[in-house]
């Protein structure tokens, strides 16, 4: 853990478990703010947010937008297809030009694992990884930290199942990360050929089947599967693949009592998750939607509310 | 008419007559505002405003993204292209989603009829209807009527014509529905196959000729004619839809002394509308514009503002 | 030079070198403003900009909604894509249309050049080019001679050397209009095809090489090359342009001592610029994106700010 503040968010290397704890009691706050009648605080006033998006996603850059405009922020949107991106500028010069426009914030998603990496070591501002290829998504292992805790009160020695795709999740790695401070346990499952080869070094347990994984957890968390994934398994098919590794009520029973069930969105409503399952009372889905826009106001505040009034007083 | 005040604006099912004119007089609030130096009002700060466009509009989105940032709100605008739709979500899963993040009002266009509906069944914030298929454009009948009563002085006994592809027109449907609250005789004319088979209980009377329509009319609205609907009909071109239908300035003089010429927009010049016309004295097609923005400051007042101060003296 | 203060920002044509003066020195106070920790003003509150951008952009686009946003005014983006002009409406309808919601201030990109003036002289709004086919883009060439004057302290009787696609570029001619107040000595160079046939009217000279050009000059201003203008030329590829047209040190060395390279953006590294000399102590390519947003906020507080407190005040 370090002892310095890190200045960015790009996985959890140079966090621990009080820098996650600190963004998740600066959450609450937020959270409350979000249902309060006037959903508005003055903290981040005059100061720039820019998202930076090189992948679509409704859910992330809208609930971005949101957080920095709640917290009185400038925002402003950019989508790799208005970007100079097309006109073959190098993305260290399109994030230093950028810069040079004085933002406090970029956040950035990008289809390249490592992307943010780079670019956070190429400008003076902070910057926040909203997804980078199959390596990091630290604010969504932020908002599910912050909706399990609210919802069973604790993060510590939990057993966590995650379904799916999971060498290719960024979410899955960086909800294990996260948990790994909690010292949860964190299983995966998930078609054989989809699983990492580096289980041991993520400090997640490879099960041969979604009910050995789910049995006994607290939380299950399905990932969203992509038909042109399961080429090369031995899963032919979205059919298929339900059948297999699809939460239906049954599974779920295996599950602890009370146990959540999660889900990142956008669900394939019938392949990984049954509609019941998805609208029951396990489901906290939508619990995470809104987490995320208090969670990623609690980071923006960390990013660039140096000095500003503590939010739960704002 | 209902003694509840409605949740959202879908269509003027739920709406009755005072509805309307509360809408229009807090609209003439609003409207003032617009002319003034300072064009902003405290009244929805704190508030957050989705607009879900899931088809383009360069008018539409553009005058409830002014209308919501005049009143302070916080305004997100999500398009089709750039949301979950493209990975296959639900349109219940997005709403939801988005409803997650605590939007006061969400604003929706849709190529469906009743997409719009579809959603306030499922959400528990505010939907407003900017346009769903062949159904309904409220909003659009609401600055119609706002720009009427301003010019003529009056709602009620008008005579109103309308041209085009009525069958097809949700801007039709939704005046013709307004307008039956004050009394309107409707008329409507177009080629044979583009009239509506319920012309009854559209309360409108279907027209032969132009002409026919127009003659002592109080009101002249043209509707903007595509030209793959005249396939299937016995126009076979744009050309020879303007000789039959386009209003000039000679079938314009049939129309009562001082009488309005109307169109929604975006205006095809030339085919259902002479130049000469679209810019002439009679013509109130920008103020039509004008009022449209300030009627959307109404609306989301309406849907957003319960017990914010009284525009007319933010 | 007029005594009337211009209403638009168009080109030059207008505008007088106390204009020019004038809105250097008020970017001087919006540049302080954008290094503050509070980088926003009330100026523009309750007034409203329209970004219309009929071609792609980064920079640009961001620098102005950003300038908009840093003066609290109410800003609107609208691209070609999801505007009307798909459905066939008139550009003079379009922005017709616009003004009628009551902006403040158009900023209008467009690939045809003239097409500014065309909706300046229909609109009762401020109309503010930012850039217009190969004719005018008149706040790079403020941003330019913000950077020039800042770093080299004055604006007068300098030699400034531009070089590339001379005849197609709106930079080098809105650039070679602003420097001729200052009695600058503007040298352009690039394949003989590419040089504008009447550098005599533009008070431009052309020089054969660009060593020539560069030579004891003040500033040396690379422009981007496309590959598709090379044809017809006699340099065939990328790569022959870079050798005759590139700058590199060793011809940067024959410059004055001192001396600044600018680029308007986007690079293509390694073609007309090497990277060494872009990212060089010469360079001041991201001091000129910087200076961007200062003077668009110059240049919106000019056109909609009449009577707002000094900015400097603010």
């Amino acid at each position: 853990m370090n002892t310095v503040r890190p200045r960015h968010l790009l996985d959890f290397a140079d966090y621990g478990r009080d820098d996650v704890l600190s963004i998740l009691d600066a959450a609450e706050a937020f959270f409350e703010v979000s249902r309060r009648p006037v959903r508005k605080v003055p903290t981040l006033r005059g100061k720039t947010v820019i998202n930076l998006f090189y992948e679509n996603s409704t859910r992330t850059r809208t609930s971005f937008e949101l957080a920095g405009k709640r917290l009185s922020a400038d925002v402003v949107n950019m989508s790799a297809s208005s970007s100079s991106v097309t006109k073959g500028e190098t993305l260290s010069d399109t994030v230093r030009t950028l810069e040079a426009m004085r933002p406090d914030v970029i956040v950035m998603r990008h289809s390249a694992s490592g992307a943010p990496h780079f670019v956070a070591s190429r400008v003076g501002c902070a910057v926040v990884n909203a997804g980078d290829g199959t390596h990091a998504h630290p604010t969504q292992a932020l908002l599910d930290a912050f909706t399990i805790r609210r919802q069973l009160g604790r993060l510590e020695g939990l057993v966590v199942a995650i379904c799916g795709d999971i060498d290719h999740s960024r979410v899955a790695r960086s909800d294990a990360e996260l948990l790994a401070f909690f010292g949860a346990e964190v299983r995966v499952t998930g078609p054989r050929t989809l699983m990492p080869r580096d289980a041991g070094a993520l400090g997640v347990r490879v099960m041969p089947t979604l009910a050995s994984a789910v049995e006994g957890a607290d939380v299950v968390m399905m990932l969203r599967i992509q038909q042109e994934r399961l080429a090369g398994t031995r899963l032919p098919s979205l059919r298929e693949y339900s059948r297999t590794f699809g939460l239906n009520r049954a599974t779920l029973e295996l599950a602890k009592p009370g146990a959540l069930v999660m889900h990142p969105g956008p669900m394939n409503r019938g392949v990984e998750i049954a509609p019941d399952v998805a609208d029951g009372p396990s489901s906290v889905i939508l619990d995470q939607v809104e987490a995320g826009v208090a969670v990623r106001m609690a980071v923006l505040y960390r990013m660039a509310g140096e000095g500003a009034p503590n939010p739960a007083e704002a």
